[in-house]
């Protein structure tokens, strides 16, 4: 597949429908992906202009975003435990999978899952685009979406046909994500090495200048991903996991 | 990509080594993957034969699996705000991400780069197999591989060439797995639907014969996933997160 190095996100998209049949079809084989001990827990939930409460719910929850509200589909891709107990209950075996553990495990299949369906979808010509703002209002989503005990949304993707061609983004040169043998630190060297090409960009310049910081690592620390905003949504987050019925132990 | 459906998970492996910079090569086309905010909160640590002690203190941590032992390269995909950190740090930008939302926003990025890599190698005819036991000995895995504050592993994958063709392992149907709209709770019917071609298996026969339960879901419940064990190892993870700076708040 020599398309992945080519891909990028699509945020705009062509007013025409992606089947429901055609993303059954891409789940199905995206469920071919790898999954601890074969229990796949995940679920997909597939809201489209049909589902029209549940699509304006979902809008709200994700402050709006244009995509949410324009895609043909958005995908819920949830962490679940619930199915999976269900199937324990009716066979009077006693599920114990309300831990911090069980989260973990569950939101790893989903998110395996979920960039094996998104290659996929983009391989047969469809456009993607992962929303950050999952992480923002969790319990909007559970309610928009009826999610039960023990299942909680950690990736929304929208999808549709592509209806722009939008230049790639940077990313940092692969030495920097590659370690060979074991982690070795970066020395204040290694940073700037890092970091020069994104920092020269265009774009980061602009946005320096907009918030008027001395650096682009500024603008992320003081306006992009604050302190103040992530403690709100770690609070939030461990709530939810908690009302879900994922304790925190 | 029509061979997504057939793969299987690799466990034997020829004694062919798999060049590094075929792996950097396969990381750097993997890291177009989305990623939150463009930060790409994650790094891939490669051993191989080469790295004699960090290659038995993995094998420790997982312990003894032979595909651990024999594997050409073990790949440990950490989620990984601590370079992040180090660059704004280096730019009098103050980091905040010492919380969960940031562990869960790394190891959401992690995980989507992770089977983005899984993917492309596979595509290459290369082999892989996820181990799900990363999450019982994390501490180990932090200490073998130098891991450094805001360094959290959570996906370890083994890598080589095939050398075994194994059958394809089943997966539910995918009415189970996709929801149209918002979640449909499953009925006990739809239990007994979706479960009874995994129950009818004939390895499903055996684990339950030899285990002397009822029916495979005790299997599970009794002996592959317990509750004391996912309790032991929930605790362990959140002392891990803790210590390595993503704090519970």
């Amino acid at each position: 597949m020599e398309r992945f190095k080519d891909r990028r996100s699509i945020r705009k998209y062509k007013r025409q429908e992606v089947p429901e049949e055609m993303i059954a079809a891409l789940a199905e084989e995206a469920s071919r992906a790898a999954t601890m001990g074969n229990m796949q827990l995940y679920s997909l939930v597939v809201t489209t202009d049909a589902d029209v409460q549940e699509r304006e719910a979902l809008a709200e929850a994700h402050h709006h975003q244009p995509m949410v509200e324009e895609a043909p589909a958005v995908l819920t891709f949830c962490a679940d435990f619930h199915r999976f107990s269900r199937w324990c209950e009716e066979r009077k075996a006693e599920p114990g999978y309300g831990n911090f553990v069980s989260f973990i495990n569950a939101a790893t299949d989903t998110l395996l899952f979920a960039q094996a369906f998104i290659t996929l979808a983009e391989e047969r010509g469809l456009g993607t685009c992962i929303l950050g703002t999952t992480v923002y209002n969790p319990d909007r989503i559970i309610e928009a979406l009826h999610l039960p005990h023990l299942v909680v949304p950690v990736l929304t993707v929208t999808l549709g046909w592509p209806d722009e061609a939008p230049e790639q983004t940077d990313r940092l040169p692969v030495e920097a994500i590659v370690h060979s043998g074991h982690y070795h630190d970066y020395t204040a060297e290694d940073v700037d090495r890092i970091y020069a090409a994104k920092e020269a960009l265009p774009e980061s310049r602009y946005f320096v200048e907009l918030n008027g910081t001395d650096n682009l690592a500024q603008v992320f620390t003081r306006f992009r991903f604050t302190e103040v905003e992530c403690l709100e949504m770690s609070a939030k987050m461990q709530e939810v996991l908690e009302r879900q019925g994922f304790s925190r132990r």
